[in-house]
C-alpha cells in the first residue's frame, strides 16, 4: 500500500489526504481546491501555475522550464500537474480572478414567446376526512381536482398529509401539461411560478431564473463549467470518463455542483425557494447533455462518433440532485447528432430558422463551432473542431472574457488596447485575439499565410514602436502586445507564432464547414442574405476584424449581425412554451447533419480557409 | 451543549457517541446494536434486559424493580430503557437468540397460477453503428425491438454503450408489460428471470425469491422486522414518526435494511445477482405499506384513521434503495382501508374469495387480526386490535415462534410440553399460549371468566403436581408452566393472570369483529361453511384449543382449516401474474370495510366474546 500524505492548500486552508506520488493538481482536485487547467494535466497548457512552500520540491521538469521563467522557477513557482508530492506539503496558490463583468448577451433579433409553460397551479379547498368519510388523502386531493387518473407520485404523497393539515385543507396543486402532479403547497401560492433555463457550455454555464406567469427573466448568472479541471475541451472530458471508473460520476457531480451554486445564488437574489422552481430546460452540446444526465459519452470520441441518445429527455430534478424542486421536471432539448447538440437546436429556435426567408448562415462560436445553413426549405448543420482558442485557451496569454482581458486591439504606429474592467491587462480573450490578428495582418506584422515577419526584414515597414514589439525567442517568434511595465503581472503579454496558428486552425475549421454546407445547398457565399453570430462571444466580436481574417465570409457588414446567447435564449423559449418544445423536436429532426470527417473535400476546403484576408 | 459520552457494547464491540442522559436503549439504536424491546422504550414490556459493567450505574427505577428479580438487580441486570448514561460506559448484552427453525407455512388449499408475470426478455442481434450509420445507441436498440415508442430510461441509457460493446451488439433486453425498458444485459440471458414476493409483517418480514419463467419458489427467508426497536405494534411506530423529525426516514431505513439482508441471503443461496430481480411485489398492513414507501402514516393513528393512499403503487426499486435491480419495478398491492391492508388483499387473492361458494370466514391472526367474511356475493372486512399477544409480546414469558418456544401444551395430572427445536424451553409462543390456556380452562385452573383459581380453593380439584404450580405473588396469581430446573434460563416460566387477560382481549376483539360481520351479512355463526386461518401462526394453532377458548366459532372441526401464509402467497401470485394484480385491484375495491370503532354494538360484542368456552 502506498504512503498517504497530507497536502494543505493556502489561502483556503483545505487539506487533502492523497497517496504519495499524486501531483499537486490531483491533490487539489481531492481537496476541492480549484486550480485552473485547460489541458487536464497533460502538461500542454501551462495554466496550472502555483507557488509551493520550498521544502520537498522536486527538480523542475522540462515542461515546467518551457512554461516558467527562471525568475519564477527560482521563486518556487511550478506547474501543478508536473510536481509530484512525496511528503506532507503546503501549497500556496496564486490568486486567480474569474469575474464575469461583461453583460451576458444582447438579445435583439430573437423571438419572444408568450408564457404557456404547461406548469399550472390550482388552489383547492378540500373536505377534511371524517369517520363517515375515511377517504385517503390522495383520493381527497384527486376528487377535488376532478381528475382521478393522475399518476401517483410517491414523493408528493410522502408529505401530503402534513401539507393538507398545515394548510387546513386549503392547498395549491402544481401540475404539468401531462397531468403529472409536481407539488402540493400550503395555502394559495398561485402567483408564484418559476422555472430555470440553463445553457451548459463546455467552458461556461449560464442560468436564467424566469417567472413562468409573466415570461420575464428575474435573474441570470454564469460560472465557469467546473469540469474544466478535467480538460478544456469535450474530448479531454470524454477521455477522462473512458479512463476512470468513476470519471462519469465525477464529471456529472462537478457540473451539477457548479449549476447548483448558480441556482442558489439566483434564488437568493430573487428571494424564492428552490422548491418553487418547477421546470428546468437545459441545452448544451451533445457531450454536455450526456454528462449532465450521467450517461456514458465514451463513444462520442472515436469514429463513428455515436451518441447514446439524441431525442429530448425529461427526468425528475431529484434524480440529478439539481437544486430545484426535487419532483420538478428537467427537460434537455433534443440533439441533432454527436457534435450538433441541443444548444444548436436552441440557436435554431431563437433564430426562428423555420420562418427565415432567403439564405441564412448561422455560426455559433464556442469551444466547438457549429454552423447552420438555412435556405431552400432545408436546414443543414455541421460541427467543426474550432478548439478553445476563441475562449482564450491554448493561447499563451489567453484567458476567458473576465476582468483584465484585452477585448479590443487597434494598431496604428503603436498598439492601443480595450481592457475589460478598464484595469491593467492580464491576458487576451477571443474578441481581442481576432482584433489583434486582424490589425497585425493589416499592419503587415503577419502575412496572409499567418507568418510573423522576421524582426530585421520588418524594420522598414513597421514603426519603431511596433518593430520593437516583434522578437525572436527560443520558442519562436512573438509579438509583444503589452510590455510588462503596463501589465497586471509585470510580465509581457505576447502573441506567439503558435497562438496565431491556433487561431488559424479554429477559423479555418469553421469557414471550411460553412463552405461545405454552402456547396451542399448549391449556393455561393455571395448569395447569403444574412450571417448571424450566436454565442456571448458573437456580441463582442468586431465584425470587420472577423471578416478581415476570413472567419466570416466577405459580405457587406450590414448583412452580419450578432444574435447574443441564442442557445440560452432557445432554452428560455422552450421553458416558457410547450409549443416551442414541440418545435425543438421538429427542428432537430428536420436538421440535416453533415458529417465533415467523411467528406473527402474537407481537407482541401480547410487548407484553403487557413489564410488571412477577406474570403468569398 | 450537552456532554457527549462513549457507550461501548459487548460482545459486538460497537461504540456509540451520544449526548449524556441518553438511555442504553437509545445508545444501542445509535450504535446499530439490536436490543429486543416490544414497547419502544415506554417501560411496559420488560424485554430490554441487559447486563451493565458496574461503574456508573444509577439507582434502579421502580419499573426495573417490577420486571427484575433482586438477584438479577444485584448482578447488574437493568432495563435498557430505564438506565440513563452520564459517563463513558461498557454495556454487556445477554445473548438473544432469534432463530426461525419452524418451516414457514404449508400451502395447500391455495391457488396456483401459471407464470405470466409481464416481465419479458428479448435476445437481440444489433447492427453496430458506422460512419454511414451514426444512429444513437438508444435508437439502434429500439429499432431492433421494432418499437420506437419505448420511454427513455436514463439509468439504462447511462450504461447502454458499455453493454452493447461488451456484448458485441448481442444483448438481452428486459421489459415489463407496459413497455418500460428495465435493463439491457450482455449476451443471451433469457433463461434467467427472477422476482421477489415480500410480506411485510409488523413483527416478521418474509421474502420469496421466485423463478418467473417456471413459477417456482427458489428460496425463502424471514427475519424480525427491525422496526421493532421502535415498538411492537403499528401505533408505537406511527407515534415514533409523529414525534421525531426523522422518524419516518428511520423506520423506512430499518425496514429496507432488514429486507435487503434477507434479499442478499436469498441471492447468495440461489447464486444469482440482485440485478436479476426485475420485479418485487410487496404486501403488508396499511401502516407497513406507508413506511415501506416512505409515506407519512401519522393520520392512520387518530380517528378517522385515514391513510394517504389505498390504491396499488408501483415505483422503481432504486427509489427505495431496495437491493434488487435499481431500475426494476416494485409493486405494493392495494390496501382496503387504514387498517385492512394489502396483506389482507393478498389473503383474498390466495383464498380466491371471488370464487368461493357458501359462507366463508377468514381470520388472519397477526399483530392485528383481520377478519374477512365472504358470502352472498359480498366481501366484508374489518380489522381488530388483537395486539401482539399471539406473537408472544406483552406476555411475561412470551416469545416469538423460535427455538426454545413452547408451542404445544397438554395438561392431565401434570403439564406436558412441546418445544420448538426440542431444547430446554425459553418461553412460550402464540400457539403454545392458546394450548396452555385451553388446557388450563379444561383442567379447571382458570374459570370461564378467565380468572386463575385461588391456590387453597383449587387444592381439591387439582392434582398435587398441578396444585403446586399455582401460586400467589406480589404481582398477582400465576401458573408455573416450567420449573426453573427444566428451563433454559434456570428461571420458572409462568403464565400470569395478566397474560391470560391479554389473550382474552386479543381473542375477544377478533371474535367480536367476526360477529359484527356475520350480523351485517345476516348469517348466523352456524351457517359458516368454512373457517380459514391465515398467517404462519394459523398453521401451528391447535384448532380444538382455539375453538375451546372461543377464538374460533364452535363449528365441527373439519370446517376449520389453516391456509398458511396466505398474504405472502397472494404476493407470490401477483408477482407471477399480471392478471392477479388486476384481480387484487378489483378485490380491494369490492371489499366493504366495516369500521368497528363507530359501531355502537362493538363494545357489547367484545365483552360477550371475552369469556372462555366454545362460542356460537
Amino acid at each position: 500500500m502506498s504512503k498517504i500524505i497530507k497536502v494543505k492548500f493556502l489561502p483556503s486552508g483545505k487539506v487533502a489526504q492523497v497517496p504519495a506520488g499524486n501531483s499537486i493538481l490531483q491533490s487539489a482536485l481531492t481537496a476541492g481546491v480549484k486550480i485552473e487547467s485547460t489541458c487536464g494535466g497533460k502538461g500542454t497548457c501551462g495554466k496550472c501555475k502555483v507557488q509551493v512552500s520550498l521544502e520537498n520540491l522536486l527538480p523542475n521538469t522540462s515542461i515546467e522550464k518551457e512554461f516558467l521563467s527562471e525568475a519564477e522557477l527560482a521563486a518556487g513557482w511550478v506547474l501543478a500537474c508536473q510536481q509530484q508530492l512525496f511528503e506532507n506539503t503546503t501549497v500556496t496558490l496564486k490568486e486567480q480572478k474569474d469575474v464575469f463583468k461583461r453583460k451576458l448577451g444582447f438579445e435583439e433579433n430573437i423571438a419572444v414567446v408568450s408564457p404557456a409553460s404547461g406548469i399550472t397551479k390550482s388552489f383547492l379547498s378540500l373536505s377534511p376526512p371524517s369517520t363517515e368519510n375515511q377517504m385517503p388523502d390522495w383520493e381527497t386531493l384527486l376528487s377535488a381536482l376532478g381528475h382521478t387518473e393522475i399518476p401517483f407520485n410517491r414523493s408528493v404523497a410522502a408529505y401530503l398529509p402534513k401539507v393538507l393539515r398545515e394548510g387546513k385543507f386549503q392547498v395549491t396543486v402544481v401540475m404539468d401539461e401531462e397531468d403529472a402532479l409536481l407539488a402540493v403547497e400550503v395555502g394559495d401560492t398561485s402567483s408564484q411560478l418559476y422555472g430555470l433555463a440553463i445553457d451548459i457550455g463546455t467552458t461556461t454555464i449560464v442560468a436564467y431564473l424566469m417567472d413562468l406567469n409573466t415570461g420575464s427573466v428575474l435573474a441570470s448568472g454564469a460560472a465557469t463549467n467546473p469540469q474544466n479541471v478535467f480538460g478544456a475541451d469535450v474530448i479531454s472530458r470524454i477521455v477522462h470518463v473512458t479512463d476512470n471508473d468513476n470519471g462519469l460520476q465525477q464529471l456529472q457531480e462537478k457540473l451539477i455542483h457548479g449549476l447548483n451554486e448558480v441556482i442558489s445564488a439566483l434564488c437568493h437574489d430573487v428571494g424564492i425557494s428552490r422548491n418553487e422552481i418547477y421546470r428546468t430546460v437545459a441545452v448544451g452540446n451533445t457531450t454536455m447533455s450526456h454528462l449532465f444526465l450521467g450517461i456514458d459519452p465514451t463513444y462520442l470520441a472515436p469514429a463513428p462518433f455515436v451518441p447514446v441518445f439524441r431525442q429530448a429527455v425529461q427526468v425528475e430534478a431529484g434524480e440529478l440532485r439539481l437544486n430545484t424542486l426535487n419532483t420538478g421536471k428537467v427537460s434537455v432539448l433534443p440533439n441533432v447528432s454527436g457534435y450538433v447538440g441541443s444548444d444548436t437546436v436552441g440557436v435554431m429556435l431563437a433564430a426562428g430558422v423555420d420562418r427565415l426567408q432567403g439564405i441564412n448562415l448561422i455560426i455559433d462560436i464556442g469551444t466547438n463551432g457549429e454552423v447552420i445553413l438555412v435556405g431552400k426549405d432545408r436546414i443543414l448543420t455541421c460541427s467543426t473542431a474550432a478548439g478553445p482558442a476563441f475562449e482564450g485557451a491554448e493561447i499563451k496569454s489567453g484567458m476567458r472574457a473576465a476582468e483584465g482581458a484585452i477585448e479590443g486591439v487597434t494598431i496604428s504606429d503603436d498598439v492601443q488596447l480595450k481592457v475589460i474592467g478598464e484595469t491593467k491587462p492580464r491576458g487576451i480573450c477571443g474578441s481581442g485575439l481576432i482584433d489583434a490578428v486582424s490589425e497585425m495582418y493589416k499592419a503587415g506584422i503577419i502575412d496572409a499565410s499567418g507568418r510573423l515577419g522576421k524582426k530585421d526584414q520588418s524594420r522598414d515597414r513597421l514603426s519603431d514602436k511596433l518593430g520593437r514589439r516583434l522578437r525572436e525567442t527560443d520558442g519562436g517568434r512573438e509579438f509583444v502586445l503589452v510590455w510588462g511595465s503596463d501589465s497586471d503581472s509585470g510580465e509581457d503579454i505576447v502573441l506567439s507564432q503558435k497562438d496565431i496558428r491556433e487561431l488559424q486552425l479554429a477559423k479555418g475549421a469553421i469557414m471550411a464547414g460553412a463552405r461545405i454546407l454552402l456547396r451542399d445547398m448549391g449556393v455561393s457565399p455571395q448569395e447569403i442574405d444574412r450571417v448571424m453570430l450566436a454565442g456571448a462571444f458573437g456580441n463582442y466580436i468586431n465584425r470587420e476584424s472577423a471578416r478581415e481574417i476570413g472567419l466570416l465570409p466577405s459580405l457587406p457588414i450590414e448583412r452580419i449581425e450578432a444574435i447574443g446567447n441564442a442557445a440560452g435564449h432557445g432554452a428560455k423559449m422552450a421553458l416558457l412554451s410547450c409549443e416551442e418544445r414541440v418545435r425543438a423536436d421538429t427542428l432537430s429532426r428536420r436538421a440535416e447533419h453533415i458529417e465533415l470527417s467523411v467528406r473527402a473535400e474537407f481537407q482541401k476546403e480547410f487548407v484553403e480557409s487557413l489564410s488571412f484576408g477577406r474570403k468569398v
